[in-house]
């Protein structure tokens, strides 16, 4: 597999950042299992000798970050040293060898903080390969051939549902219109979908003027945190869909609140509403909890994905009928090749991918994921839509862009995980200005 | 509930020691997917200010003991001050208190590092509430009301499958039987089987004479590691038939090396040797897959668990009739409380439990829990064995003792969880005198 040309450049180090935003202070991001997060980062640099660094992340709500930055440098001795070349001409390779360590692979396998630390290696890898290549990470998978798509991905364990040659013909039968795809979305961008009116921390007078500004900013899919108390939902839900109006869709968002016969009466109780999707109505873990929640509540629609930790899991969830809408998330699985594996997937059999944003960083690196999925993979938009929340987008160097409801496509190298030199100062924990002027540390 | 009288005593610091043995220098522990691990522990205390302190680990194969340190570590926060008492007497409360924690619950939820720091939380936890009550682990629990046995659980995720009040049913229908099986336990030990011959580093010479000396030592089950060759196998596996003889049962263990196919395929080439169980046939998380390889292997039973990371995954499991043989581990999922939950759901559905073990300390922890579900919660030993390998036994200050291919039923007050404290000092690394002198360090 070629993606790139020869560099010379070598991995002279890993450098590893534990960054944190102080957003409990605001409640920004407070839902029914997660009332006070500071959203932070284990940040990577894999630094070269020459030419551009490659730039990625893991993403955690704030204590146990720093398990993620012992986790990466764990990590780090199977990288110094490799060339540039080594990377960017075999990203597979380069991941299972962080997913095979045969020590480390106990501590998941594939799972939990060992696999965010992977996550966020393999991203900073792509973030490189894409700089090297001079092109936004979605233009430097849509342009691969179908058989090196194929070979990012880790097959094993896979077999028994998607082949390698199947994938191919897949993506073989997408091939014709990637041309016309690329061109879409230069010019009308990606369609979004906001989750800023919702939080549970809100006042329903926030709750309104938000929704009132969704509306206006021409989103047409708003999602709200539920799952705390049933009345303030229907309250909220209520509130929510009276400012909307019938045709801006709503989705609703458990956060894993629930067991199974609690969400299906639940969200009976929500029907009235017509919402949309309900998001993590039970474990992220419970494939056969959510065919059931699925099978109870229809017409309304089942998404999960954001805790679901690699594509196994999601392999399951997709044969057990479990879902209506995967929601895949750039640094929960390990990191762009896990998530072309689910893409692949999800496009089997025909389920719509609805990625996972917010947080920090989230919006910069997965859209390109859902932009390369629409050009080389599904080549559908339909009920599709990227999460969107207006927060923290200033402290990268090449920030999201979302306007009228649509992200506009990257144009600059790379997968869009830089952080700002600035940002790495200020929000390093805990001894950065914003953590030291406060004296609050967040353990 | 109350498991045990008010000491007084407070939690003054939790201790977290890394400590590794140099098992790869010899290939024990070699199978398909662990070529070369270093036995690990990363070994927690919580000291009191007077009485009894408690013990706990959580093991791992070498690198990245590290990371389960830092993220015990993490957890300190939530116990340190507490009064032994507030644990002891809510362990289940206790529990609950170190998964929930909103911003750590992100990085699993439940599952990997962070719920095997949990794991060693609460182990620790049940050592100190035994030794206050001056019973080893297994008596504690089986002379528990079945409502304080069913508090000890986080029914969350499970109540579709088996309720609080299910549990109690069960648990009330064993109690007549307790005193008579404790009596038995003491007497005759509960069974064992030997996987001390089957690890693939060894040659044929030594498998056939560690076979002839667990069939001496009374072994009525041997498990044999296959999964890296077929024609190894086929060869390895006649060779402990041939010693054996029919009637010792031969397990085989895949440690997850298969796809579903491949499982059935390799499987159909060993079954001339009448392999009683296959063991980890393919990914942990695999439900769906594990279910289709029984289904097309039988009368060949299907073993997994270890590496199952929480009661989640093992409702499901058994929901989807993927098991015949349930493998509990003391330190991956979240310790006593979970376990607890396993083997309720477990019972519920009439699935016998041999619990893994090996490792380091880990015949030490289990031992506990299947005594305890024989006595209050299963009450049938029919097809059930705990694991045992005859190894690093002597690093504990209470060790698990097999005679005639029976585990002795323990005496001494705890968990049986503490370790020497020459081991911790010897052992510690990288800087303990065993890794000091080779100069080796396991990163």
């Amino acid at each position: 597999m070629s993606v790139a040309p020869r560099t010379g450049a070598r991995i002279t180090g890993v450098d590893v950042h534990d960054v944190r935003f102080p957003t409990s202070r605001q409640l920004d991001g407070s839902d029914a299992m997660n009332p006070d997060p500071d959203y932070s980062a284990a940040y990577v640099v894999l630094r070269t000798d020459h030419g551009p660094d490659g730039h990625g992340f893991a993403f955690t709500i704030g204590r146990g970050n720093e398990i993620c930055v012992a986790a990466i440098t764990a990590h780090v001795p199977l990288i110094t040293g490799l060339t540039v070349t080594e990377i960017i001409t075999d990203l597979g390779g380069f991941a299972r060898r962080l997913t095979g360590d045969s020590q480390l692979r106990w501590l998941g396998p594939e799972k939990g903080v060992a696999h965010m630390a992977v996550a966020a290696l393999v991203n900073a890898a792509f973030d490189l390969a894409a700089k090297v290549a001079g092109k936004p990470l979605w233009r430097l998978l849509a342009e691969m051939t179908p058989e090196d798509i194929a070979d990012l991905v880790d097959w094993r364990y896979l077999t028994d549902v998607l082949t390698r040659d199947e994938a191919v013909e897949l993506l073989r039968t997408a091939e014709p219109g990637r041309a016309r795809r690329t061109e879409e979305l230069l010019r009308d961008g990606y369609p979004a979908y906001t989750t800023s009116p919702g939080w549970l921390g809100h006042s329903d007078q926030h709750l309104v003027r938000l929704c009132e500004e969704a509306a206006e900013d021409g989103f047409e899919l708003v999602k709200i945190k539920v799952g705390g108390d049933l009345d303030d939902d229907v309250r909220r839900l209520r509130l929510a869909r009276h400012t909307l109006g019938p045709d801006i869709r709503i989705a609703v968002d458990a956060n894993q609140r629930w067991d199974v016969d609690t969400a299906v009466s639940w969200m009976r109780e929500l029907a009235e509403f017509d919402p949309y999707w309900i998001e993590e109505p039970t474990s992220p873990d419970d494939i056969l909890g959510h065919a059931a929640i699925r099978e109870r509540i229809r017409p309304i629609k089942v998404a999960t994905g954001e805790h679901v930790h690699n594509r196994v899991m999601f392999k399951q969830m997709l044969q057990a009928e479990a879902l209506d809408i995967l929601q895949i998330d750039a640094c929960r699985v390990g990191g762009v090749t896990e998530n072309v594996a689910i893409l692949l997937l999800a496009a089997k059999f025909e389920i719509p991918v609805c990625p996972h944003a917010g947080g920090v960083g989230l919006c910069e690196a997965v859209q390109h994921l859902a932009l390369f999925d629409h050009v080389a993979v599904s080549g559908d938009l339909h009920g599709r839509a990227i999460e969107y929340i207006d927060h923290l987008h200033e402290h990268f160097t090449d920030p999201a862009l979302v306007v009228a409801g649509r992200y506009l496509a990257p144009t600059e190298p790379g997968m869009s995980t830089r952080m700002r030199e600035a940002t790495l100062r200020s929000h390093a924990h805990p001894h950065g200005k914003v953590w030291r002027d406060t004296g609050e540390v967040s353990t």
